[in-house]
Parts: C-alpha cells; structure tokens; sequence
C-alpha cells in the first residue's frame, strides 16, 4: 500500500462546494487503495480576513496572537474536510498543529519545522482512515501555537511526506503544473513533465508561485517527489523529482520574471576590507533580504556598491543605508524600483559551455541594457529595467526554452 | 492581590468594538491592582455560522469534528481581546484550552472537565500579564478537542475561579443580573442583590437564562462566589453566594416559567413493580432528559403514566415510548406540548409551612388548573396549560414575591 500526501490549497477549498469536490478527490485516492493524509489551507479569503481584525484591534499586535488568530482558518477547513471525506462514506480525522504533533521554534509568523512525531497519523492510517491535517501551523516547545509564513501549508505537506515517508507528495493547485514560463506573459509557454528539484528551487525563487521555496527546499533535503497538478482535473502535472542523468539534457527548463525588485546604489564607498560588512549587517539585522550585489572596485580606491532588495523592503532598506552612509563614507545614495529580474534556468547549464554569452546576445537583439549579473551552477540571473521585462522573458523563452528543446 | 475571573458572553464580545469595550473593561480592573483571568466566548452569530457550515457539508457528522469546527469562534475572540488588551497597554497571553489545560472526558459536544492544571495560568499572572482564555472548550485524554456544551463559558469561568482559588468570578451578561422574575412578563420584577447557589441552582434549572445550571452547580460545590453584572454599565449585578442564615427570611426569591415543556401519559399501564424502568430505561438510553413524573395507581391495578421532556425530545419520546407499549402492557399514549412549567424558588421554603397551599390558592383564585406537581426542599413546580403561564406568573410574583418581601 503506498502512502500519497495531497495538499489542497486556498483556491481548492474556497468555498463548501469546493470542499466537497477535494474531499470526492481523497474518497477516490482512498479507494483506489492508497493511504492518504490530506494537508487543507484556510478558504480563500479566510487568512486576509483575519489578518483584517486583528489589524483593526491593533496594527502592531503581537505576533504570537496574530499565530492564533490566523490558524483557525486551517482548522475550520480540515473539520470541514473530514467531515465531507465523512459524508462520502469515508472516515477521516482532522489533525491540527499540536496534535501531530508538528513541533517549530518560536518564530512565530515564520517557524520552522523542527520535529515531526508521526506516530499519531500513522495509527490513523492503520485503522484505515484518512488524517487531514491543517496546514501552516505548529507548536512550538513553550506550547504556543505558530505559524510557517507564506507557503506554509506547501511546507507542511513536504513536511509530512518526509516524515511518513510518503511514496507521492501531490501539490494541488490552479494551475495545471510547472510551466517554462508564465504563460500570460509567454504564449508559447508549456507545461514541464518533469523538472529537478534544484531546478524547482531556483524557479520559486525567482517568483515563480506554483510551489514556495521552503517546501522545495525540504523535498530536496528528503528526496520526497513532487507532483504539482490541477485541483480542476485528472491530467498529469509536473513532477519535481531527483536529479537524473538525461535532465541535463534540457539546457533551459525555465525563464522567470521577478518584477518586484528595487535597487539601491551607494556611490563612491571606499574600498576598503570590511565595507560590505558594515553596510550588510544593518541591513540584515532589520530582518531584510538582499538579493543581488554587486561590487566593482575603481582605479581611485573608490567602489560603487550595487544590491537589490523586494520593493516592500525597499524604503526601510533606503532609510538604513542613509544612517550608516557617514560612517562607512560614502557618497549619494541611488535607487530606482522600476527594475525586474529576469531569470533562466536549467540543469544543462552546468555542463553546457556559452549560455550565458547567448543570453545576453538575446537580450542585447532586442536592445535591452544589463543592469545587474548574477549566476549560479544552474541559473543565470539578470536586472533590467522593468518596462523590457515581458519582452525579454519572451525573447529568451523563444531562444533558449523553444530554441534548444 | 485578588484574582477576579471574568466572563464575557457572545453578545458582549460580538463585533471589534465591544471586544474593545470589553478589554478596556479588563483593563481597568487590572489598574484597580486585581490579576485577571478573562474568559471570552465566541463572537454572537459565529458558533451558528460555524454550526451551518457543518451541517452543510454533512447534517449527521462526528461530534469530534464538530468540536474541531466550533472551537474556533472562542479561539478568535480569545486572540482579538488579547490583542485589544494589547492597544490598551496592557500585557495579555490567550490560553485555548489544550493550552491551559483544560482537560475533558470524551463526551464531545457535552465534555465534563476532568482537570485543570493551573500553574501556566498562575506564570502568567505572576508576570503581570492578563490570561485570555478562550472558553467552552477542552482537550480530552486523547488528545482531542471538546466542548462543554451549552453555556460551556459559565463553566469554563467558574471551574478557572475554582482551580485557581479566584475571590471571585464574574459573569458579564446583557441584563442587570438575576430578577424575581422575567421582566418582560412581569413589569414589577426586581433585580435580586444576593442569592444563593441553590436558589440558582433551581432558577437556573427553570429556564431562566442568565447562568447556565453546570456553572452554578460548579460555584456551589467549590464555594465560588459568582458575581452577575452587565457588560455595559458599572452598577453592581446580583451575587451568587454561599447560602448565609438571614436568607431564610425571604420565603421565594423568585418565580421561573419554562416553556419549552411537552407532557406525555401512557395509560392503563400495569401497576407493578419494574414498570417504570421499563418506560423510563429506553428513554434515558435515547439522551432523552425526563423532567417531572407522576404516577397514580387506581383501584383496578392500572396506572397512568404522566411525565414531561422538552419540547425538542418530544417527537422522539412519543416514538420510544409507541415502540414499548406493547411490551409493557399500556394502553394509548396521550400527548400535550401546550403546557408551561411554572416554579417558585426560595430558602425560606425549608422553614415556612404552608407556601405550597398558598401557591395553589393564587392559580385557584385565577382560575388555572394544576396538571403536575413537583417540589423540592427549596422549589414547587407545577405544569398548567401554556396559555396561562403568564398570568401565573405575575400572579404569583405579586402575592408571593411582592406579598412577602
């Protein structure tokens, strides 16, 4: 008998009917004779609504009540799941956090998963019914109820599939797998059978929504195969699996577009050991993300030092970069948010030599200027200016993804 | 330092600006120097929100999931006074019951607390920090959610009050406090500034409304002082205390009507030994609770057998009861759901002779007829038909209330 994890998210169970239609999709998983723990997300709309409240009481509430504020949404769609999985004649058990129990650490609004106890879902399984356990939430040591963060639910099905040892972790989503790009952007965008977790990582990413990096992150570290298919129908969707040999075959599985970028300049720093760590420790201390950086040393001992950040932190980022500027000496601060990062990857990267340099013939065919360059083993990324971004996701699309397959 | 639990009612907490109202509440007591343990129901309308959403997805589903689904309504209001409390500058850490815990027997929909373990409690006032609890739930032995049925908040106050040694618990509710009777049916109805549990504990059994009967039987067997009061003014409410020796003096505090009454007779039944059990077994086997029963035997061996059930258990009665009839050797079942039980209620019953010949008089005088009676050491209860039990009541109010005190 194998075990399937199926997660379900906000627009799969958004309203009751919705529900009912998941729970016919588990009663047939169930009786096609396979083990099933179904992870629900709170009904679209649900989270925002409560986000909304506990706003209203008081924007700058404590975040270990806003934990447990937002997790009843989770827990009103796993009672309501079990219960149509019941009314289809199929016994099932909801599970919230603290009865698997998944055990985080105290980050409340981003914990992270430190132990799962399976034996619980396990004796549920046995006695042949379904577990369906609530999404994003966890427990942490002290008892008190947390939450993942964004694309927590994805995390809490990876999770799960890790801890079980599940033969599938089936994402459900609306949309009908991974694409090699966004296809309102891309018309001749198509749908991956199957894609390398590495791959699937630098996809989400790069902003890519199917799947949250956590998740992907945790499928990789535990091997656990995921299938990303539509809530809607029974087609095959994308499968994020191992690394296999004939992958590097494909040289570029996607192109990504990131619009919400920002980027920052402080001009003329001196370029002395130990900059970048002034500059950078702020930064990260206000609990901001740098993404790309970029440092280019002049004759006079004088650098530029370039680096992006998400446009939601690009004002507080801004603001700390004023503060430190007098101390580390530099000169004017620069900024400009209409950018977009605009990404290709694959696995074939690696052992196929000129990618890059035909990437940047595309986009200099088109006559788009590079910003900002930034590669990795099996992506390279680049910043332009945000009005050229759909014109060169289709440019490399029709280049290197239709171009080379 | 005293600890006041308080209780705050669906209609009290039933948008964002009465939880504001109800945390600035809270607030004021803790400047007044008292550690506060608040316990919070869910917010009016969303138990039968929660409860339809249910029902929509299956009408006969596990009551275990029907906890998981309920148990959120408190677990918002909990958060969002918290949070409230918060704005107010006051330190505040909601409890859900497995938090506390609050531990349960299995019975779910109707859990009887086992346990509470009050030391997490005890840290957090000790920190200075206001406890919101959210009520009417549990966690049983298994590790699943309960609810304490009906009025479960009542009880989730009084038994924190009696676990935590509380000098008193406070039940906020939408009227002044307990009356003599119901205002709406009797103008001349006063609010009683002090009454005993077991006064309560009959008028609180007799459909009057503002406590529910667990809670009361609660705050008697652990010597918990209740204080009933409104949530929208200060004035003070009516105490529900020990019973002291001056509260003999007053002959009946107060006079109940229920109406949610239905009256059954199976006739001609046997008069033997064993008969009863074979009426009543089968119905208390069905969760059937049976109020009053009277039984005549005549000089022919038979019997008629009256009792009364609500109203809502009454279809199912008469059914029990037609299935068994053969069995039992009855005759036809006769049945009347226009009837009202009406009660009058007072210590000084035990001691004062002849209350009951007066009450009988005042219905004589107004020409009711009495169908059933039942009394109590400290409560006479009779059935007449529904569409007097206004006029009885009044009548009885002004010669037995007023008449006396």
């Amino acid at each position: 008998m194998t075990l399937i994890v199926q997660k379900y998210g906000g627009t799969s169970v958004a309203d009751l009917p919705r529900i009912q239609r998941v729970a016919a999709r588990i009663a047939r998983t169930r009786r096609e004779g396979h083990d099933v723990v179904a992870v629900v997300s709170a009904m679209a709309g649900e989270t925002n609504r409560l986000v909304a409240l506990g706003n209203a009481a008081f924007p700058n509430h404590a975040e270990r009540e806003h934990d447990v504020l937002l997790t009843t949404g989770e827990q009103v769609t796993a009672a309501l799941t079990a219960i149509a999985l019941e009314a289809d004649g199929v016994p099932a058990q909801s599970y919230l956090g603290f009865q698997v129990p998944i055990v985080t650490d105290q980050a409340h609004g981003r914990a992270r998963i430190t132990r799962i106890e399976g034996d619980a879902l396990r004796a549920t399984l046995a006695c042949g019914r379904v577990a369906v356990v609530a999404g994003f939430q966890g427990i942490a040591a002290d008892g008190s109820v947390t939450t993942l963060g964004r694309g927590g639910s994805d995390t809490t099905a990876v999770a799960l599939a890790a801890a079980l040892g599940a033969d599938t972790c089936e994402i459900y989503t609306d949309v009908d797998g991974v694409f090699t790009s966004d296809p309102r952007i891309v018309p001749g965008a198509h749908k991956l059978e199957r894609i390398a977790h590495d791959e699937m990582l630098e996809l989400a990413g790069l902003g890519a929504r199917v799947l949250h990096i956590r998740s992907v992150a945790f499928a990789k570290r535990y091997g656990v195969p995921l299938h990303v298919r539509s809530s809607f129908h029974d087609g095959e969707g994308t499968w994020v699996v191992k690394e296999e040999a004939s992958m590097e075959e494909v040289m570029v599985a996607g192109v990504a577009c990131d619009s919400n970028q920002a980027k920052l300049t402080l001009e003329r720093v001196p370029d002395r050991p130990g900059v970048a760590a002034k500059v950078f420790g702020p930064i990260a201390a206000s609990g901001i993300v740098v993404d790309m950086i970029i440092q280019n040393a002049s004759a006079e001992g004088l650098t530029d030092l370039t680096f992006t950040v998400p446009q939601s932190d690009y004002e507080r980022a801004r603001a700390v970069v004023e503060k430190l500027r007098a101390d580390v000496g530099g000169g004017e601060v620069r900024a400009d948010v209409d950018v977009a990062k605009v990404s290709i990857v694959g696995l074939g990267m690696r052992t196929h030599a000129g990618i890059a340099a035909r990437m940047f013939e595309v986009l200099a065919a088109e006559g788009i200027n590079v910003q900002m360059i930034s590669t990795s083993e099996i992506k390279i990324s680049v910043v332009i200016a945000a009005k050229y971004a759909e014109l060169a996701v289709r440019a490399l699309h029709d280049a290197l993804v239709d171009g080379t397959a």
